[in-house]
């Protein structure tokens, strides 16, 4: 789903769900949070939706998901203290490696999109995600 | 109150508590949380702690509280991605400045403790605090 | 500039070029530097690089640019202690916007690439660039 | 040395002195450097100091040198972009545990000190410190 999709807005279309702390430290010198902080709520989020697929929890030890590609759009001013409200979800599945795509809101408003890009390797090459990976990414895609 | 003081390490002494969030970047390369992410956590705590207390929401546009200081003494190795919580309370209370002491907590155990000291000056000079911020202060002493 | 173009990986073609230290909390649980790391050493030599052009620092006071996308590409593993060698150019001039291509390299290896989208904006409103500014965007276009 | 012996605010008096880049990231609402980036900038030095103390890097594998305490004297505001002199030296050598005292400078003024102590344990339990590493400890004491 592209990041121009309008049902990349809605919270509802995101499996995961979480809110995150704004930290002191977030704030930039004109008092909004600034752009690496964006950075580090969103992979707070990613990780722990990561986590909480089944499949990476039994995963044969030599296979990693490596981060390849980042992107964030700032779309509004973020604030301090509020936190934010990160939902993640699938974006898209290839054969090796597939996307996450995350909104991240505040009081609801959407402030910021991001994908990223997962590589599955296996010592270090890229090889096909296994069936129950498939399956799982499959039950956490965005939706609408 | 010292920090050897057995007081320091029971939260219910402490009139501000609250849960923090741990993120993935706050892991260093051994797995635990990283020395300066527990600043950054006790910070968090503390500007909320500050900004909970009334009399800094109607201060004289001059005045200024300062951070003079801060100790941090780690008691244990802090994990992720659990949650930490943060105490904080009053420790003393000077003529121009006042300290805050804190305990952080995880999974019921004190992994670390801090004491910092801010300094309330007034076009930049120290200045006797004023009697609303002595009885604000007072209220949040720490127990025992 | 796509960023598969083999010309985003040679140093001599980004006119700005600093070494930025890496930092003991940059890395991450693997010992390889942290995704949000990069975000904040690419973000380093972008807001050095931004005051070095001329007609930034001669702005109107109400002309404000604005970061509005972000995007990186990890493309190898980085170390600590080791500072990386941060290049930066300018990617492509719009209207009203402009882009900072960079790439960072360790030890002689290209280990990431970014590419980030500035609006400029006067009381909030994309407005055309002004033509000081355009000359000076295109005086450090990407070379190649 | 205490803390408050002039000696301290004097780079000389400290046998390793490094400058470390500041980052945009470190500046805070105010525009000065924010106090969480001041135990990085520190960290950063402190870190350097003991890999450039030999017997570190022949030491026994279960043998580790613990962070115990950190405490920072803030003495002035520090400033974006420019860079900190960070200077470093062994205060005091115990049983088991030494402590390192640093001291930062931006153009010239000392805008803060560090104290921290170092503990290191075998298997988990405090040790008698080496000969050869109080030897290096003791070729790096702060003079004055």
């Amino acid at each position: 789903m592209s990041r121009h999709d309008p049902a990349r807005l809605i919270a509802e279309n995101y499996p995961h769900r979480m809110e995150v702390q704004t930290r002191f430290q977030d704030m930039d010198v004109m008092g909004h949070l600034n752009n690496v902080a964006y950075a580090a709520l969103f992979e707070h989020a990613r990780v722990l939706f990561n986590r909480s697929m089944r499949p990476w929890k039994e995963r044969p030890e030599a296979e990693r998901s490596v981060l390849g590609r980042v992107e964030i759009d700032y779309l509004a001013e973020g604030r301090y203290p509020h936190p934010v409200e990160v939902c993640t979800a699938i974006g898209r599945i290839g054969n090796s490696s597939y996307t996450i795509v995350q909104a991240m809101f505040q009081k609801g408003e959407c402030i910021a999109l991001s994908e990223s890009v997962s590589v599955v390797r296996t010592h270090g090459e890229a090889k096909p995600l296994r069936a129950e990976v498939v399956a799982a990414l499959n039950a956490s895609l965005i939706k609408g």
